[in-house]
Parts: structure tokens; sequence; C-alpha cells
């Protein structure tokens, strides 16, 4: 039985970097092994920050053939991740993902194909599960507590970014370098939670992107996102890059009351009889159901993050724990957004699953048409502490 | 110069009730001269509650020619707003027509026509206006405070009403007897609300409506509408009778932060630096302009509403007053609700102005198909004190 896992990380930019200092102390069981970019710079910086034992790559072939790893550790551009991860699985390594898990969900149900093939670990970095508002909203919602989901209404318009941010990466905030703006750089997490969260996905979806609007970028900077469920319930999701303050706000309402998350507390107003119930007994003009307003309480701390995720991808490999973020949930998260790209694009509904192809040919197009021509040289680093 | 306003109430029900009773003692230059329902059991409540020298009509023909009055307060069925509201004018009447205005705007049209052929004063009854919540968030739109607007986003799911409310009436809820549901009876102060304080009207809308998903009716208590405007921004409104305890939250964005209306408090997210100048002169990477949290003092008191607006129309008929809610503007909010119905009905997007002859064809095949066959004898009386 293995005692330790050795990762290699693919990608040393923003995230790669301070994930290769987490696995260098600070995850018991893990092992940073190795790194893999084939920018120069990068290689730089880890020459520098990281310890001699760490070999350096510049080719991913090298990394997995080299017999140093055990696992990978995929902190690419997005539209790598699913390629890559099918080239590991493939080596018999175990793989951890960076979200989105890739940019359309073709490809990235190529790579949950290999690795249901494979007998490896396979996870996804969806740090936002760890925590605990999200967990205690999941739980209030799975238990039953909240009743059958009525409607889901989430305002995440708090996801600022300049034009100086887009800027600074010519790949950035592109058809051809990063596949999409706000819901496939900013959102990835917010997409996952409102399917994690309520255990539910739409079957149907009717959005409207707006490309470009407050920002020179080619991608979307403003989505709404109208959906519906299998249960009758509706959904709401609202996001944009170009507002200031902005709000993260998600409402769920069932029959039992509603549940808000905001500013990091989780209020639960509870209705005392739940509302079919009272609707049914009822006999009176315009009375309502008895509702508590109840602050639930959550467990403090973030719930471990990052750090949390590569604990329990390294725990699954070694004790067999249980994955948080299994990595073929990660196309649920993806097929929100493409959804929602395809309506707007298409100017109409989009039932769910999608038509991946037509997605494929769609985002081709884009791709085609796009300012930006992948040279792989106009990756800058910037400081992500905090911000994902 | 006229020094009182005599009134005539045509609709002695529900509203028409409590207004008579305001129009006894409690504003200043009017006067209750007479009351006109063709409901027997009306005007036996007419007998008991009113003096003697208040006038009582069983037909509105023998009201109009009567002499008795200056002024008719139309508190009837929606449908029957526009076409008295012209009698009234032929006869030279000033009107004061309960909201919504209509049911449809090809005969809301038609009033302000007739209004607009008259010398008479023509007033509608959105007490909301008279809230000071709602000045305060106009005032601070027009002034210029919160800038250019970029999303209008109102939650407004605190209706709640239950299966009983719906059977007191055979008419309510029904597309011949009311003409709609949440939208038409809830709704239309917020509807005139959201673009009486923003001072914007969309140029299209494309919304989603549920008809009869929570109560046994025909017509809608779900909806969900997207909405454009001229100048690029967005809204959205979400609204609905069959969630407790419901949500009214109103959030406008705009260039100078936010402000959200919720709780009977008005907070202004204020940034220091207008988001556009911020992002000109930024340089850094994640930054975002510097934001205070603002509590905006707001006049105490709920401004008069119903009493509040008798004094305004009085007034404007005998001081030359400006109107706080003239009766030409009833046709703005109507013509959201019409919107909203055309683009769920067409599944399709709608354009504003709305195609008026088509939507008035398509409500006359609700009409048609209707469960609720007018005969004038099935309206219950509800108190419906503090509910509108």
């Amino acid at each position: 039985m293995e005692t330790t896992v050795r990762f290699g990380i693919i990608g040393i930019g923003n995230m790669g970097r301070a994930h290769a200092l987490s696995l260098l102390e600070e995850i018991q069981g893990a092992e940073l092994a190795a790194v893999c970019d084939l920018r120069p710079e990068s290689l730089e910086w880890a020459g520098e920050h990281l310890p001699d034992h760490v070999l350096k790559f510049s080719h991913t072939g090298d990394l997995f053939t080299s017999g140093a790893i055990d696992a990978v550790l995929i902190s690419t551009p997005h539209y790598d991740h699913p390629t890559l991860a099918v080239e590991a699985f493939k080596h018999g390594l175990h793989v951890l993902v960076e979200k989105p898990a890739g940019v359309y969900t073709k490809a990235v149900q190529e790579m949950n194909d290999a690795a249901a093939e494979s007998d490896r670990i396979f996870g996804i970095m969806y740090n936002q599960r760890t925590n605990p508002l999200y967990q205690k909203l999941r739980d209030l919602i799975g238990s039953g507590e909240l009743g059958e989901i009525r409607r889901t209404n989430w305002i995440i318009t708090n996801w600022y970014r300049s034009q100086s941010y887009y800027d600074s990466g010519g790949w950035r905030a592109t058809w051809a370098g990063e596949g999409g703006g706000v819901l496939l750089n900013q959102d990835p997490h917010q997409l996952d939670l409102w399917q994690w969260t309520t255990g539910m996905m739409p079957t149907r979806v009717r959005a409207f992107c707006q490309f470009g609007k407050y920002r020179k970028i080619e991608v979307e900077d403003d989505v709404t996102a109208y959906v519906e469920y299998e249960n009758g319930a509706t959904g709401l999701f609202v996001t944009t890059t170009g507002e200031a303050p902005g709000t993260n706000r998600f409402e769920v309402t069932g029959d039992n009351g509603k549940i808000v998350l905001e500013d990091g507390k989780l209020t639960f107003w509870r209705l005392r009889t739940p509302e079919p119930q009272f609707n049914a007994e009822y006999k009176g003009g315009f009375g309502s159901p008895e509702c508590w307003k109840c602050e639930i309480p959550v467990e403090s701390g973030d719930g471990g993050q990052h750090k949390g995720i590569l604990r329990n991808f390294t725990n699954a490999i070694l004790k067999g724990t249980p994955l948080l973020a299994p990595g073929e949930e990660g196309i649920l998260g993806l097929t929100l957004s493409n959804a929602i790209y395809l309506s707007a694009w298409t100017d109409n509904w989009v039932e769910l699953p999608i038509d991946a192809d037509l997605f494929y040919e769609k985002l081709a197009e884009k791709i085609q048409r796009s300012n930006f021509q992948k040279d792989g040289t106009q990756g800058a680093t910037l400081d992500v502490s905090g911000t994902h």
C-alpha cells in the first residue's frame, strides 16, 4: 500500500505555483515530485522557489514517462485540461484537474470516459465544495429541511475585473485562448455549487449573454440565465465582471420556506407548516404560513479550500476516502455554461443534455474569428491569492 | 373657483368601501357625494355605512348625468376601468382610476385619448408612489447619484395567496373575470415603480410565465421576466403568489455603485470613483473601486398611500397641484405586464411598444376559453386593509 502520493504539477502559472508550495509541506501523505511547464519563465520560477529534488520538465511526455510521479495536478489553460487528463490516465496516473473541467463538454466527456476505463482516482479542484457555508446549504436541502425546491436565484455579480486585468494576458477572455469569459473563468465554482448544493440540474435553459459589454474583450462579461427543472422549479443565474461592488446572493425557495446565502451567512426562513399543507387547510383570505427566521450555524473557517481538496484527493488515493469533488462531476457545471452560451448564440431554448457537437461547432466558429492567436508566450502571472 | 370636489365612487367593493370612508371625512376639499354599484349587497352596505346625503346609484348612466358630482373614482373590476373613464370624461368629470389602468393597452390607450381630449384632471391610484422609500430611490436615480443604470433586479415574491383566496370570488384569477393573475392583480404597483423609480422602460422583453402552477387557477401565478433597455442595461422581474415567505428586494446597479431596497431600508453601496473612471485609470490586476456602504435616510411613515393620492388628486383639481400619478402613466406598467404575457404566450421576444392588437387578440382567445362566465354576482368582499 502506498504511503505517499508523488505529485507532478502541469502548468506552473498562477494557481500551479500556489499548489506547488502547498504540496511541498502542507499536505500529509503528499509530496511534490515534479513540475512541468513549457514557458521558460515558469521553470525559472520553479528553479528559484522549489527544492532541487523537484524535477522540472518542459514537455508533458517526459513527465508522464518519468516514473517519478503517481498523480498529476493539471493547472494549465482550460483547453488543455481534458487532453492532458486523458494522456495521464493512459500512463496510469491519478488525475486532479483544475476547474473548469474543460471548455466544451465533448472533450470533457472523453476525459470522463478515459477516467471510467482507468482504475485511477479522478478529482477536480472544486475547492468551494470544502466551504462550510455551501456544505451546510447542501445539507439543509439534501436532508429535506427545505422540502421540494421551487426556485433557485443566484445573483453572482461581484467578480469585478478591470480592463487592465484582461490586458494582462493576451489569451485572457478570448475564444481561442480561454474559451469564454465570466462563465468560464470566474463562475465555474458557482455553476458547480448551483447544482451540487441543490442536487438538481435543469432540463432546459434560456439565456442572455452580452459580449464585451463593459470591457474590450470578445467573450461575455454579462449574463442572465433562466432555467427550468424537471420538478417544475425555475432558476436564475445572473453574473458579470463589470459591476462594482456587485452582489453574491443565493436564494433557494422550497415547500418549507426559503434559504438565503449572503454576506457569509445562511438564513433559513422556515415555515412552521409546509406551504402545501397550509394551503390545503387554510380557509381565510389573505393569510400565509407562520414563518420563523432561523440563523443557521455554520462551522467557522473556509473548510480547507485548495488544500482541503489536495488532502481529500491524497486520502482518496492512500485510504480510499470518498472524493468531495469527483472529476466526473466537472462536466455538470460546464454543461450549464455550455448551455448558456448555446442559448445566447442561437437566441433560443437549449434542452439538457446539450448537443455537444453543435456546441463544439459554434465554438469552433468563434475560435476561428478570435482575436487571439495562441502562441504560448503571452501568459502573464498575477497574484491570485484569495481570488479563486 | 371650486372649493370642494364632489366625488362619486363607482364600485363599492373591497377598495371602494375604504375610499368611501376616507372621502367622508379625511380628505380636505373632497366630499363623498355619491356611490354607484350594480350589486344590491354593495348598495346595502352603502345604506348602512354611509350618510343619507350620499346618493346611491345602481347605474353609472344615472350617476354621470346626476349633476351631483365633479369627479369619479373608478374602483370596479379591471376590465371596466377604461370604458367607464371614457364615459366619465364625456360627461365632463375628473377621473381617478384604480390600478391597474385596465387589462389591455388597446383599451387604456382609448382612455388616454379621451383624457387628452378633455380638460379634466386624470389620475391613477398608484398609492405606492407616495411611499417615501420609492420616492427616495427615484430621487437617487433621477438626480444622477447612481449614475447610468446597468441592471434592475426586482424579486417580488411575497404576494402569497392561498387557494381559499382564489376561491373567494369566481371572477378572481380568470381571463374573463380579472384578465390575469399575479401580474395584473398583485403587481401593478411594482410594475409601475419599476419604471417610475428608474425612469426607464425596456425596449424588449423575454418572459416566462407558469399558469396555475401553485393554485387551481387558469392565469399565471409564477413569472420570470428578463428585459433590455435602450442604454444597454438589463433587468429582471420575478414574481409569484405561491411562495412563502417570499422576498421583496429591488436592486438597481449603476455606474456609481448599487442600491438595494429591502426590508423597508434603502442601502446605497456608493463607489468613491465612478466605475468607468476607475476602469480607465486602474493599471493593476484584481483591484476594484473603493466602495462605501451608505444607509440612506428615508422620511418615516407611509407617505399617505391611498389618502395621499386622494389629497393630491383633489388638490390638482382645486389648486392645480401637479399630479403624483397622472392617469396617462397607467399604460406604462400595463404595457410591461402585457408584454410579459405576450412573450410567454408566443415563447418569443416582444419589442416595445407592444402590438396592442395582437395582445388583445391573444387575450380574447383566453377569455373565450375561460372557466369564468361573467355574471356579476360572484364578487365576494374580503377585508383588504393593508394589502394593496
